[in-house]
């Protein structure tokens, strides 16, 4: 738990520099536009502690797998996203003295992400070994308008010398990940240029082939006035640059602007990826840094009015929920279904920037109320693409005719994960694929969705399940043995109650689904059957499952059992475990973890969150007074799922505790691993705790619905959404809720269970508790 | 499978060179002495596919445990035991033309491992590129009797040529293991010397900073006479020799005899350790060849002597039986209780070298029937210096008060396995332990075992079992989570029958042993119990668990359950299995082995094998039949309880079925795994299949036990056992049952449960089977 980042309503801003937390503020400075993104690395040459990343979506490599033991099954790779070249690289120096803060008095230092505007800024006063003191500015960002490209303007005023300096300006492309299993660097150099005020870069991923041209034009300054002096390429393998020799004195600025762009061959022909890739840096340049900024600061501008949430009263709260969205909109944008949202997005190596569940059960409700229907859909796009994939990950473990596996974690569509207990047992997320496709539906009303691409996904998924369950002889019932539910603190158990319970659900929606394609479009219906070679007996096989599936329960306590023989365990709660035995996960041996009654993550109440509606909220209650206390909250993604639990069960003093324990994970650096990266997804979680747990917000019947409260602290919060083509602006505050139509067509909501009219264009004001 | 072995009483035989075969063969004709041990690698150049081994006894590298996801409590060292020194190395060109058999026409190829004297042979011919044709037979074995050295004689006569021939006799440690985790040399040279005849290099391993000094003495004779030459000696790092040049033709022979002696930093202070080995050099090449593989050939003879079994009309179980035998007392002696038996012994990496439950479970029997009482003794005596790091290891998993959890794979008392299911669950192993300490006083009748070192480690286990199971209050019973049984295809599992059953045995044991120490002598007693700070609650606590411990079992069926659940699994038969989806370790995922009723090796059978008196036969045989059925055999370690249990259950054909797939298990490369190495331990069970269950020998109340058949196509066997201080041979035929006690004193033994009298120097006839 960290506590140096200035409060602030728009900006996250450090001030000093300490070079202990230098890597958990690469994270939090992280900058990205969906494309491509980067931590927050210093431009010139830093030589103490730092993580360099600078990554291309969608460009991976598949690092050969590396266990202890191997099981039958593995993936024989790990796709993980890649570090790639470094841009923006400038090696500074007067007379042979280096610019380097690892070997400098730093005299003043601020850092800024300015997340109204979408850049990073840099500020500070360095005195060099040799008395000779200088004043640097730094601004960058990745544009949201030219996305392929990002500008930094880097000013430098020496206030104490006159002399002259080197500036080399440079890409960097001889880099690797510190993820490597091998070691391995996993580019190679396809060609590289130098010349004038350019450089590029052209490298090719070794194995996957492929390839991203990088390109720069820097423009160097002196009091505004451009420099003319020829500079000298510079080049190594894998490396080029450009060296100019300037002098300056206490009088003069330098300014140097630097024009990035980076193409990929995912989204240009290989043989003209150079050309495009010099029209870019031609087009940016020509456009200049400022344009370009006031052109970045409209397209947030666009965004935040999509998505802000607002809190009057609490300028932490109103930071960390910002900073969430932010960096949401910075990961993933939407617009290309080949990608996705790794854990980490462009902040890191950890988790390979490959897709979990994550994606299903927290970002796709978040980018549903917040951006485009197409961004959402976009998402789900993605895994129906890698349904051909699904079924062959799962004919690789043994099943057969159809049935799909989706992979925990993903690049490609192949699986990439390899701990047994994981790859082959947490199963569940086969499930949230297909809940994510009913709540996109629910959401959006396209029910053409599942004609298209839905059905087919959930045909796949429902055969999974039709085998993956056994039936027992001894109980007469089905029972699916051998899970791993969300609780990663329980491995190989039989009958998870999440895991068997979601498993019926996918049989039920697909039938159902099934039925309404059947009368609606019969043609494009048996078309699908035939394509899918679908089996008549297979409705019968998933009827009967549905009817005769094993859920354990405990009849005395009135609650679902995680899984066979929980009650087995002795039963301690999470307040009783002394501080120092926390985290368990770090505490703990990994045996005393798997026999003890605590749990990671919500996992009973994960199903109960989703399937809310089929559970009366006594048993909800039961279950999250048995649950929620034997929880220690050891995944970030734990603490939403129970704010918002709480908020239904009308607890809000919890719901709002739960809520501060997600919403600035990052920025207090509460679980002490934000210098690998910030905990993306999770911060999809932290928007469902307010608009789902505050505000209380489901659709339900094609119509909102509202059961809000206002946190006891704040005066108010307030927050965008789109739904069905309409803009809403919903305000909650002391006195009131404020909902107002800004779309064209009129919509019902409910509130509190009370019907009201909203017309287009109007706004509606009710009392903030039902009355009695 | 292959078939490819010569079938002969005495000797392993293969006839002709096939290199496919090679790094089975190098397996197969192993050679060792229980301090050191090669495979049976060429003497000369090899460039063809093969596993090169020589292993010093005691002598291990603690490799960087490497695994994809790290879990807390795993070790951080692996100890493995190390590829060391090839001293037998002999480079032989004749005017620039190496002998290399990957490169030259094989005409003639027989290796012959000579179990009668402990030795190996192998003549061949062969035809050079040129055209050159050459004899060679090369002899060399591991002496028992200088149990440090090792001696070859390699002869080479010129078929239809005349040529000068450089002979380099070398001595390489430049080697590396194969199973190296980071592809490391885990040997530096200390010093290496060549000159005369002699050469000597001295190495230590990395971190452990083991010493060992490897020396030769090579000596030339043309036609039996010595050649005079001076030798050129040869020097690189960690490699060290002579090359002699020397003319030969059609009518002439070369010998070269090579002595060897390895001597380790575990016997010998490293400042005398080459003055050491010079003095075992001269001594050995001063007795000369013949005189040594004379003593060889001697000291087989009373190996034999004390523990052969013969076995009429079956040439190919004669041999069998006889390999395992040879294998096992090359691999141990017992000389030394820093030493134990790995998996797979002197004959490849495999495993590690380390040692496993196997030792308790498979080799005590054989070594307390067949060796001197001080040979198993020290096998227990092993485990006992390592109970200080078996409380450390349990106390690295959250346990305290001097509870011991052995390692589940271990050199020097630390655990080296790293997977969770096995290291933290694969926790019987600890009952094995105790279960050999009962064992080993059972048979010996050495109660003062108990009091000087056995209680100890009782106590240290039981310490263990009663913080490992806890109270469930759903249950009002206790019971034992988290477990991975004998069948290691299933993981994670909840109340092994097996490792309950083997828990509560523990702590039953260790009380008796407490009590009647106590009233035997009760200074020595109370003087341990303040040592080991024992508390009286130990021994209420103890109790109740005894009391109160859950077994699984189904009343329907009348059998016990291998675990929690067990019966929720789809019930298959592995006879059901298509022979293509076998071995199912090969041919399923992980996942679907886990999901799968279908069983490794005896897991419930194993405790009724362990505690057979305490059920009737017909539980035994309802629980026989069902498991048996459901059990695939592929652990090489699981015919044999089956075949015991058979013999129990007098199902003859079963019994000698079961035999089957365990005898020639290695020489018929029945897994197609022996060119890993030789399962050492598993043979130790095929002789208790011919002792235990054949012959049906138990040892109850300080008696013998008999319950004899003789398999089907068997003349006759008979066998040789050490039983408290006598030596008894026993012969079942068709006719009859004969014993002879070739002791000197008397012996009440008990055939078919009717007690005889067996005077000193007698001989007993009793009829085959029991009298109505």
């Amino acid at each position: 738990m960290k506590n140096y980042i200035i409060k602030d309503e728009w900006n996250i801003i450090e001030e000093g520099f300490d070079p202990h937390l230098n890597k958990i503020s690469e994270s939090l400075f992280s900058l990205g536009n969906g494309r491509m993104g980067q931590r927050a690395n210093f431009e010139e040459t830093y030589t103490g502690e730092s993580l360099q990343g600078n990554y291309i979506a969608g460009v991976y490599y598949p690092d050969k797998t590396r266990v202890g033991w191997w099981k039958n099954g593995y993936p024989e790779y790990f796709a993980k996203v890649l570090n790639a070249a470094n841009w923006m690289g400038l090696r500074i120096r007067i007379e042979g003295e280096e610019l380097d803060l690892a070997k400098t008095e730093v005299l003043a230092f601020t850092r800024n992400l300015n997340m109204h505007e979408g850049y990073l800024k840099r500020d500070f006063t360095a005195r060099l070994k040799s008395g000779r003191e200088l004043q640097v500015t730094a601004t960058r960002f990745y544009s949201i308008a030219d996305d392929e490209a990002a500008a930094m303007q880097y000013s430098i005023r020496p206030l104490n010398f006159s002399g002259t300096f080197s500036i080399e300006s440079f890409i960097d492309g001889d880099v690797s990940n510190q993820d490597s299993n091998y070691d391995e660097k996993f580019w190679e150099e396809v060609s590289s240029d130098a010349q004038g005020a350019e450089a590029y870069l052209t490298l090719r991923t070794r194995k996957t082939a492929f390839e991203v041209c990088t390109g720069t034009a820097t423009r160097l300054f002196k009091n505004g006035t451009p420099v003319t002096e020829a500079s000298e390429p510079i080049k190594r393998t894998k490396y080029t640059g450009l060296v100019h020799h300037v002098s300056a004195g206490t009088d003069e600025t330098l300014t140097i602007l630097k024009f990035a762009a980076n193409l990929s061959s995912e989204n240009h022909g290989k043989d003209e990826l150079e050309t495009r890739c010099r029209e870019v840096i031609s087009q940016i340049s020509a456009k200049g840094f400022d344009q370009m900024k006031a052109e970045q600061a409209q397209a947030w501008k666009e965004r935040w009015a999509e998505s802000d949430i607002i809190i009057e009263g609490d300028v932490s709260a109103q930071q960390a929920i910002r900073f969430n969205i932010f960096q949401l909109f910075q990961t993933y944008t939407g617009k290309d279904s080949r990608l996705n949202i790794g854990p980490k997005g462009f902040t890191g190596e950890k988790y390979g920037g490959s897709t979990y569940w994550d994606t299903e059960a927290y970002c796709v409700p978040f980018f549903l109320a917040t951006a485009p229907q197409e961004v959402s859909r976009n998402l789900l796009i993605y895994r129906y693409n890698h349904l051909e994939k699904a079924i062959e990950n799962a004919a690789k473990l043994g099943f057969k005719d159809g049935a799909a596996l989706y992979p925990m974690v993903t690049i490609n569509g192949e699986e990439c994960h390899n701990e047994w207990e994981i790859t082959f047992e947490e199963i569940h997320r086969n499930g949230a694929i297909a809940y994510a496709i009913y709540n996109y539906v629910r959401y959006t009303g396209d029910r053409g969705y599942l004609a298209s691409h839905g059905l087919e996904v959930l045909i796949g998924i429902s055969r999974f399940w039709a085998q993956r369950v056994n039936w027992s002889e001894a109980r007469q019932q089905y029972v699916m043995l051998g899970l791993t539910g969300p609780n990663e603190y329980e491995n190989n158990v039989n009958n998870n109650w999440y895991t068997n319970t979601i498993a019926t659900w996918c049989l039920r929606y697909t039938l159902d689904v099934m039925e309404q394609l059947k009368s609606e479009e019969p043609a494009r219906f048996e078309a699908l059957l035939a394509k899918l070679a679908f089996r008549q007996e297979e409705v019968t096989h998933w009827k009967n499952i549905i009817e005769k599936m094993f859920y354990p329960e405990d009849a005395r306590l009135g609650i679902f059992l995680q899984q066979d023989g929980y009650l087995d365990k002795e039963q301690v709660l999470a307040a009783d475990l002394p501080a120092s035995e926390r985290p368990i996960n770090q505490k703990w041996s990994w045996d005393r973890i798997l026999r003890s009654c605590l749990i990671k993550q919500a996992d009973v109440l994960q199903g109960l969150y989703f399937f809310e509606d089929d559970y009366d909220v006594e048993t909800i209650r039961r279950n999250f007074d048995f649950y929620e206390p034997r929880t220690v909250h050891e995944s970030s993604l734990s603490p939403c799922v129970h704010s918002i639990l709480a908020a239904k069960l009308n607890d809000e003093a919890r719901a709002y505790e739960f809520y501060l324990r997600t919403a600035r994970l990052d920025l207090d650096d509460y679980n002490n691993d934000t210098e690998d990266g910030l905990h993306i997804t999770s911060m999809a979680g932290t928007w469902m705790s307010v608009v789902e747990g505050f505000a209380g917000m489901r659709v339900r019947d094609n119509k909102l619905h509202f059961n809000p409260f206002l946190p006891a602290n704040w005066k108010s919060f307030s927050f965008r959404i789109g739904f069905r083509g309409n803009n809403l602006h919903i305000r909650i505050s002391v006195e009131d809720m404020l909902i107002s139509n800004l779309g064209d067509s009129d919509l019902e909501v409910v509130i509190h269970g009370r019907q009201f009219q909203l017309p287009a264009n109007k706004q509606l004001q009710t009392a903030l508790t039902a009355s009695a």
